[in-house]
């Protein structure tokens, strides 16, 4: 039976391992995430999340998953998933929450519970073509963390900024990410 | 029984009457989408979404939404869930997928089949601090659309203009965003 050290529920040795594995091997570090998406009807499609490469192989193991995505019925839908821009709020809450509690981790700082709430706000004039003037996108999203650990306040509020610091979709969303969008050849 | 018009599953007088209704009162266009997310353990957590404002009320009528996020074993995870940036590509999926459609119709554009796929490129080392120099984010993202419509190739370029110019989710990743990130008081 191997013995590791559980901190937060993650393997810091393996953590640390994979930090000096990457350091000898940058080339370990080059993901490539991918989707893909069928529409349905209006307002309603499928997007399915499977294969992925990273640390130089790809792996296709993982089962299949689905996301419904629609609209609420103010906005043509039938709500037969969250909606786009609410699925970006998911993706930010989840990589803000990772990268707070691995760098929390790393740190050796126990957390007993992370939560988080967060809103955007969006003006559909751009989406609708009413507008030129507003953004087509959020305009702003605000997130509100809440930590529980026996830190202080100004410890709590390094994570807070450790977790913008190394999040991969809060630097994708803030720093603005080249997106090529082509026609299928 | 009320007769109604559907092109590409939208009910297309619904649509109109909406960006009528919208011109006279923009501030029927302002909304606010949320989420919120629970820790789990290790790289585990989990969003929820349920209410959002627009249309001058609050909408909670939703069955709560529940997204399971995790990331793969070689990234110190269990494989619960798709990972956050998996999440940001299924985002872009569903709002591309929208404004395509919705602009189609707008145009009076019939759509037979319509399905895209997503890759983006993440260097994991600024994630875990081992390089100031590489982005924390995508360095960039590809997707490829395929169109089945009686239009011509010109029209489907011009359908994938439409879709990057007035997606939501395109423009918060491609114009960059503010997201101001606090601690809960």
């Amino acid at each position: 039976m191997t013995e590791f050290r559980l901190v937060n529920g993650i393997n810091v040795d393996q953590f640390f391992q994979t930090i000096e594995l990457v350091k000898e091997n940058p080339e370990l570090a080059a993901f490539k995430f991918r989707a893909t998406n069928t529409w349905a009807e209006g307002t309603h499609n499928l997007a399915m999340v499977k294969d992925f490469y990273g640390a130089l192989r790809e792996d296709d193991s993982r089962e299949a998953l689905v996301f419904e995505i629609d609209e609420p019925p103010v906005l043509c839908g039938w709500d037969l998933g969250a909606n786009p821009v609410e699925y970006l709020l998911v993706a930010l809450s989840g990589c803000l929450t990772t990268s707070l509690v691995a760098h929390a981790t790393a740190k050796g700082i126990e957390i007993k519970r992370l939560s988080s709430r967060y809103e955007g706000d969006i003006d559909l004039r751009g989406f609708l073509g009413l507008s030129e003037e507003v953004p087509v996108g959020y305009q702003t999203i605000r997130v509100y963390f809440s930590i529980e650990a026996d830190i202080s306040e100004a410890q709590k509020e390094e994570l807070v900024q450790m977790a913008q610091k190394y999040s991969p979709v809060f630097n994708t969303i803030t720093k603005g990410t080249p997106v090529s969008v082509n026609l299928e050849k």
